[in-house]
């Protein structure tokens, strides 16, 4: 279904707006505006991103998939009893069929003590039977252990806590403490299992876990789960904050100069696992691929010459990646997820390069984790809590507080970081069962139209679910452009019952940057927290030649997420509308003459229950 | 002079606030509100931030000190037809006896082509006359070399210039340019002379220059500034952005468990100078240091245990500091500057360490450079650009466009970047000619104050001039506050002939970070442009113990330069209020009760021309 509007607009002249509510007693109503009054509140749970249906989350943890039941676990920090963080506190669960649906399971397991936590870990499926929890009653693909730290009385302490039915309940290790470094900032561990590359090495277990006010990633090995030895740090690395958390390594494929016919979301559940040294091509046949005849993207990566760097990745066909989060200190604001790209030789983590990296520009993206045991063994899946620090125990959503993010697969890419060079790059596709999530939902299409200033084009939805996808690809005439003069395309993503409410979306060509502006709600929290930032913006290099653009989004009520350049650039943001007020409506408009030219905007609203 | 109101204000419950711009008309609005009426625009050009009165500034360019008269020369990026960039672009001039006052020259030199640019570099004083430029009549105190960019038809290549009247007028070198690398992304060289270790070494000069695009800084040597030697690269290091620009390598002092006595605001003019690897102590006699008995900030840095790199840096008194900004691309949007510290041989920088660092996390700090020759040889004075190019063309000023930062003077310290670990740092101290500046001004001072929820504190100032320096100390009680109430002592810079328009400034005791928000203005370009950042924040550490922090600020017209922990952190950004429209009062307030303790907050207006 098209639906094309174009209105005229009565262009008011620049006009000074007076805020009225910006005198001393407004200022006074600023000190005193903490109630979460429900008439303050945004009632708009995201459908697609998961959160629990009640009380406080935060950390993803112990991401895994059941190759028996083929079914994908979630963990996560967990304070049930109230949408704040909280003791004890414990790690909930859900269980989902395609990433796409989730169904909540409550409480996994907790803390012995009322005033503990089980803060974040991992969770792994001990096939072999190392840690000798199983027997034979114990199916092979279901031996479940949870690796996680205990945090109580001024200690941190790394715990081993068991399953024997699939995930749903666990019994903790009776010889507790696993490791104990007599430290209270020792936490989140993330275990995987490093066979090596030698054909006759009998593997092990790696553990990656943070000391956190010392900037350092302990590495740790064993063979059983249980006893630990100390084979490296990689400290102080990058950008440090205040802290670091959530180490966690990771075997990346390479992917280089591939079409990702299929992208953005690609195919999971492709049969038999891709090669790691050859190029990786998505499937477009699975039932949760992206469906190309919908909203084709068809973009090529660019045919540049390699960096010296990659040459050793195009020979082994992946590369290491080391992700840390880091809480606060940020110069966007509080917390953030760095990454670095390197090599590991079951002992050690060696960068490549000496170039620090942001993974996702925007406000709401922390403490990634990836999952153990994708059905494709190459596919590197992850989530991450789409909050911040700064503001997550106080954004106006009630009884729940916080989501995650979508589940992403990454690859590593290099990139055009600007016209002569290429980079390396953590490459994001968003996962969903799109297919299911577009059947009974509605197109919207634009194709080919030059904006000029007199006049705006308007997609209009129908019976708005405030969920939808959009892909946008733009070109830009950069002839003749003034740089005194704000030069933008806009989208101005409205809502339905209340169109004081908008998010800003849009592209400036002087600074060749992409912005977004999550400040127009009604919402005391959007208009009064001074650490939710309301304006991002993120540099967007061109896709393939030097003046066609483009971004792709999914929208969720009340989270943005956006790949720009096929997924080398990230941002991912919450924002908070009145209850009920979905978008309903996209306006695209341009303050100048024949400088942009949309090539095509195609949406998909999604049908959810 | 002490004036303390406390005045009960009515407390208004959290409302929605409504804004009733947000609908579509008022979107269309935004579309053309780029136009510059003059009731759009701020004409609150700063006093002691040098501004040229008519056109548009950028980097800053060529500083030196002429130890024969006394002054200190910049100059900058300079297009003087237009409050905009545009070519032919020039280098603008100004001279100061105090780094306070600045008198205005005009242009210095330009491009011999209308459609080129005289784009960045720097001035060295050729005192041995290595390039053959001067003869005995030309003080060798005075013998002036400017190294700059034309950049021109698609080249950028190095240039000399050089005068023969002390840096007022230039002859461009007749064998230019010097360097050609045949690119055009090859600029912004900053020379200075390395006399080596060795006492018997020649010396020479070196360049660092960014191939800005390749991520590189190429390190040349001289021996008569005509004839370079490509030595090394520093290259993709640290955070990339989307182009390094205006690098520059320093030397500078190493101070360890120093008490500022005079801090902020260093002796810039003490006699004699600092034997590099003694402990820097700042004079209080000089007429332009801090003047301790009015503002007395006696902080003392910790006596925490170094970390093993300082060890180097304890012996040898000093590190060579790498300074490289890059635009865009930062995650707080658009330019930014980072730096690196370690060590320098001559020919090749080795960063100590591989941790990123940000200097000054704010929005308008780009540009970075040093003066060369400074009388006091330890003393590493800089200047940078306090915009940001994202929007730097379009902030609404008239007929100027941008101001410099203050000077600054740099040391290495450690600091306590959490409370289990102390990271060198490049310190940040304000130099202005403070002595001058209190004298005919008025103080304000609160002590001793505990905050509480239902009243709050104003410091009114006696006829506002728009300029004045606040210092804060504060104690937190952390005990009993929740996580899901916004726990904020926040300060109120509130306009004077319109209170709509402030600056809110503070504290929030659950995240432990300090925030900005400079968008409360009735300007349209604040409401309305999505680069302005309204909404900024750092995380501010204890600068002694767990409980007290401080804050010191100089706020001039239109722009604020904020120094936490005694300058370890600084945060720098502009902000624009109605044309006259000073800021006349500090509110002091919290929205909970015993949370917070002033200490005190001591406020000097300066009387200014």
């Amino acid at each position: 279904m098209l639906k094309l509007l174009s209105l005229m607009v009565p262009l008011a002249s620049a006009a000074v707006i007076h805020r009225r509510d910006a005198n001393i007693s407004a200022i006074a109503s600023e000190w005193n505006s903490t109630s979460n009054s429900s008439s303050s509140l945004s009632l708009n749970r995201p459908a697609v991103h998961y959160s629990p249906e009640e009380g406080w989350m935060n950390d993803p943890n112990g991401l895994w998939y059941d190759a028996k039941e083929e079914d994908w676990h979630i963990y996560y920090q967990y304070y049930p009893d109230a949408p704040h963080w909280g003791l004890p506190l414990t790690w909930g669960h859900a269980v989902s069929k395609d990433l796409t649906v989730w169904d909540e399971q409550g409480v996994a397991f907790g803390p012995e003590f009322e005033t503990a936590g089980a803060f974040s870990g991992s969770m792994v499926i001990d096939y072999n039977n190392t840690s000798g929890f199983f027997n034979s009653s114990t199916d092979p693909r279901q031996r479940v252990v949870a690796i996680w730290t205990l945090d109580y009385s001024g200690s941190e302490t790394q715990q081993l806590s068991y399953s024997h039915d699939g995930g749903y309940t666990f019994t903790e290790y009776s010889d507790n403490p696993v490791l104990d470094i007599d430290s209270d900032a020792f936490r989140d561990p993330k275990v995987f299992w490093y066979q090596g590359e030698d054909s006759e090495s009998e593997g092990n277990w790696v553990m990656t876990v943070a000391e956190a006010d010392r900037f350092s990633v302990l590495i740790y090995s064993s063979p059983d789960l249980k006893n630990w030895t100390l084979e490296s740090n990689f400290s102080r690395e990058g950008y440090l904050g205040y802290n670091y958390e959530c180490p966690g390594l990771v075997k990346v494929p390479y992917v280089k100069n591939t079409t990702y016919a299929s992208a953005p979301g690609s195919n999971i559940t492709s049969s038999g696992p891709l090669h790691p040294n050859s190029t990786v091509s998505f499937s477009n046949s699975s039932s949760i691929a992206w469906n190309a005849s919908s909203v084709p993207l068809n973009i090529t990566l660019s045919n540049s010459t390699l960096v010296d760097e990659t040459s050793q990745l195009e020979e082994v066909g992946y590369a290491w990646v080391m992700i840390v989060s880091f809480n606060p200190g940020s110069i966007l604001g509080g917390s953030g997820t760095e990454y670095f790209i390197g090599d590991f030789n079951g002992t050690h983590f060696e960068p490549l390069d000496k170039q620090t990296r942001f993974l996702d520009l925007g406000k709401d993206y922390y403490a990634l984790q990836t999952f153990f045991n994708t059905p494709n063994e190459v596919d590197v899946l992850g989530i991450a809590w789409a909050s911040n620090w700064q503001y997550a125990n106080q954004v106006p959503t009630d009884p729940w507080r916080s989501s995650m993010s979508l589940v992403r697969n990454f690859t590593i890419t290099e990139y055009n970081i600007n016209s002569n060079t290429t980079a390396l790059v953590l490459n994001s596709q968003p996962v969903l069962d799109f297919t299911s999530l577009r059947k009974n939902g509605t197109s919207y299409t634009l194709e080919n139209l030059t904006l000029n200033s007199s006049s705006h084009e308007v997609l209009e939805f129908e019976d708005p679910t405030g969920v939808f996808e959009f892909s946008l690809e733009y070109s830009v005439n950069f002839t003749g452009i003034h740089n005194w003069v704000f030069t933008d395309l806009s989208l101005y993503f409205q809502g339905d019952k209340d169109s004081d409410e908008y998010l800003r979306l849009g592209y400036e060509a002087n600074s060749k940057q992409f912005f977004l502006d999550r400040g127009h709600s009604n919402i005391p929290f959007v208009q009064e927290n001074p650490f939710f930032t309301q304006r991002l913006s993120v540099s967007n290099p061109p896709s393939s030649n030097s003046s066609t653009f483009d971004v792709y989004g999914i929208v969720d009520r009340n989270i943005i997420e956006l790949y720009f350049n096929n997924g080398t650039v990230t941002s991912t943001n919450t924002f908070f509308f009145s209850t009920g007020n979905n978008i309903g409506s996209i306006i695209v408009k341009s303050g100048v003459d024949d400088v942009y030219e949309i090539e095509s905007l195609k949406v998909n609203q999604f049908y959810v229950d």
